[in-house]
């Protein structure tokens, strides 16, 4: 039979058809007016879909190049930072923050459980500059509580800058940025954004730009500041991914025509897409006799699943892949060969949701050979979910499939 | 939440990202050598395609424009045809014969039926010139017998042509054209290969071509002996449909691909994939307690279903198309609200399936109230289809989705 490659990952996911059409005919130069009316809209756009009043700004890199240039740039060598660390991610904060030469502090949990307010309490020093965390930690599908953190530091009267990578958390979980006192927010391109990999956004408040002022380390391409006085005259300090910035003004325009064109509520729709996604997957891998890795708090990004005792999770990866075209991911880091994740984040609908349900019952009863499981078990379970949660006659946020 | 767009109507099919890609990037003028070897490697590919040694042509029409020209070159005014008409396309081909002033002999068989080697027989006279017929009937998912209706034929030592619109038969249905005596066939673009209406294409015997000679019909856009005349010089006899035709030859290519270049190998693999998203989804609909609407003659291309009594089949294509983004098709002609019918001719997977599946099991529990049906009854029915079909060892194609 035909297996169309289709993508359940946490990033890249799957590309908005919008979006590659704006990518295809993006032969534009950037040192013209044309482009900074592009890049000047995009910028404003970010920052209603990040949720805040500060300034937005977009680099040319991956998701950890916004990481580097929030250590580098809010930093100096010698200070004392705190990573709260749940997964592969938050040892990437720990790995820049030592790179910068940082006295870093670290909450530390097992991946697929989050911190509790009190151990970051604990954690806390007077002289703590920042707090580096994760929205949701992609590699053990986790949520944690920014709000709560946020609060905590608001509480305890901190001076530390809070810093917030929410690369699969944005589009996904809702943030008050401005009102919980996030100082830098993190995103990537390639998450709900639907586009590839390539752009990086960050969300700074006065706060950080204060204390960049005093910041040591070194930084030249990721120097924020230069960012931000050619952002206002609508460029880039370094040639700009020009392609995926048309893609990007292309998805947000479609995330935004999708509620009216309030782009504030079309984020909210994906968040709640990706919700509802979520909870027909953890219904249907829980109807299979499957568990959940992270029960407790689960991210609407993706759900990670443990495998049945004694079978290698990249078995899973594996057959979905060569016999069903989907295409999955292992657990990451000490994870590996663990956990599975199915993804949520960015374009996913019903139709692919149940897809993926479907492809998991074969596997189960093929390769896994689950007990007492039969065929449309886990599927009604996920049926049951969407029918209890989506309206029958709500309308819906339709895009054209590619 | 999110609703992709997607269709699983016999024509247009969903599209190859390969044929789009090509599509779009077609900025050529067609009296050139370029254009000329293009046009020649598709024609030279169709042939395999349909699987004749005979001349294939390609005109820019719709599949009705290759129908036209099949009666108009063939027939003269008051010339004997017979018609078997078992559906809306069995009825367009009276229309035609009647236009050019053909003297119409029909087999009519009720839509969902397909007609009896027996009432061929009865019907055909020693002056009939000529018979037309579908392979399937798009309308109702029925499959004809023309490798019967060619054996009777050639049996009856018939004079009459063979012409058979297989423009949902192609891709779907196995044929040896040249070895039963199939005289013209015909194939659309928007059908088993994957690109976008606009192209019709057809296969003509050397009795055919004699025929012509003698038509007295008047013709000129459709003139077959013209068209041929410059398809041997890799040239069409009007503009062609440029874009189109590089779809076409990218998605012969993406065809052959998948069976390590054997383009008749990789068609034979579409088929019997039709053939299996038709049984998971004929199982599926059964399960749910309905009706198939041809049970006797189920074609892959298309499978034709009846609502429950009472039912408009409109609301089951108009639900899945508002609450899930799902485009089905309505009964044709007479059938209109009396039949839905869910496509598997060309760009269809497990994927798709399944989740057409799971869409017409919330209706059929929200909407149409089926008594006794319980969610992950149908899916089930087509997990286990696709479980005892298809080993799950066998490598599968692969094609990028989009």
């Amino acid at each position: 039979m035909i297996r169309k490659i289709r993508l359940f990952t946490p990033g890249p996911t799957p590309l908005l058809p919008a979006a590659q059409f704006a990518m295809a005919a993006a032969d534009i130069h950037h040192r013209t007016a044309e482009f900074r009316a592009l890049y000047q809209r995009v910028l404003d756009q970010l920052k209603t879909f990040v949720g805040t009043k500060n300034d937005v700004l977009l680099l040319a890199s991956s998701g950890t190049g916004a990481m580097e240039a929030a250590v580098s740039n809010l930093t100096s060598p010698g200070d004392r930072v705190l990573v709260l660390s749940a997964g592969k991610f938050g040892e990437r904060w720990v790995a820049l923050a030592n790179a910068f030469g940082c006295a870093v502090d670290v909450v530390n949990v097992p991946y697929g459980q989050t911190f509790s307010l009190d151990e970051v309490r604990k954690a806390l020093k007077i002289e703590t500059r920042a707090v580096f965390m994760q929205a949701t930690e992609s590699s053990t599908g986790v949520r944690h509580d920014v709000e709560g953190v946020a609060r905590l530091l608001k509480k305890a009267d901190s001076g530390a800058l809070l810093v917030v990578d929410a690369i699969t958390g944005l589009g996904t979980t809702h943030f008050e940025v401005d009102g919980w006192g996030v100082d830098v927010i993190i995103g990537g391109s390639q998450k709900a954004v639907m586009i590839p990999p390539g752009l990086a956004y960050l969300g700074v408040s006065n706060r950080a730009w204060e204390a960049m002022e005093i910041s040591l380390n070194p930084r030249y391409y990721f120097d924020l500041r230069k960012e931000r006085k050619n952002a206002h005259k609508g460029e880039s300090s370094y040639t700009p991914a020009i392609a995926l910035i048309a893609a990007l003004g292309a998805a947000l325009d479609y995330i935004a025509s999708q509620a009216g064109g309030d782009l504030a509520a079309g984020r909210d729709a994906l968040i709640d897409n990706a919700e509802k996604c979520a909870a027909m997957t953890r219904a249907a891998v829980e109807a299979m006799g499957l568990k959940l890795f992270a029960p407790a708090a689960p991210a609407a990004a993706a759900t990670a699943v443990l495998p049945p005792a004694g079978v290698d999770s990249g078995v899973i990866v594996k057959e979905l892949k060569n016999r069903f075209g989907a295409v999955i991911t292992n657990g990451q880091g000490e994870m590996k060969g663990q956990i599975f994740r199915v993804a949520h984040i960015g374009l996913f609908d019903y139709m692919d949701t149940i897809a993926i349900v479907g492809a998991l019952e074969q596997i189960a009863i093929s390769t896994l050979k689950i007990p007492d499981f039969e065929f449309g078990q886990a599927l009604a379970a996920a049926q049951r979910v969407f029918a209890e949660v989506v309206s029958p006659t709500k309308p819906e946020l339709a895009v054209s499939a590619r």
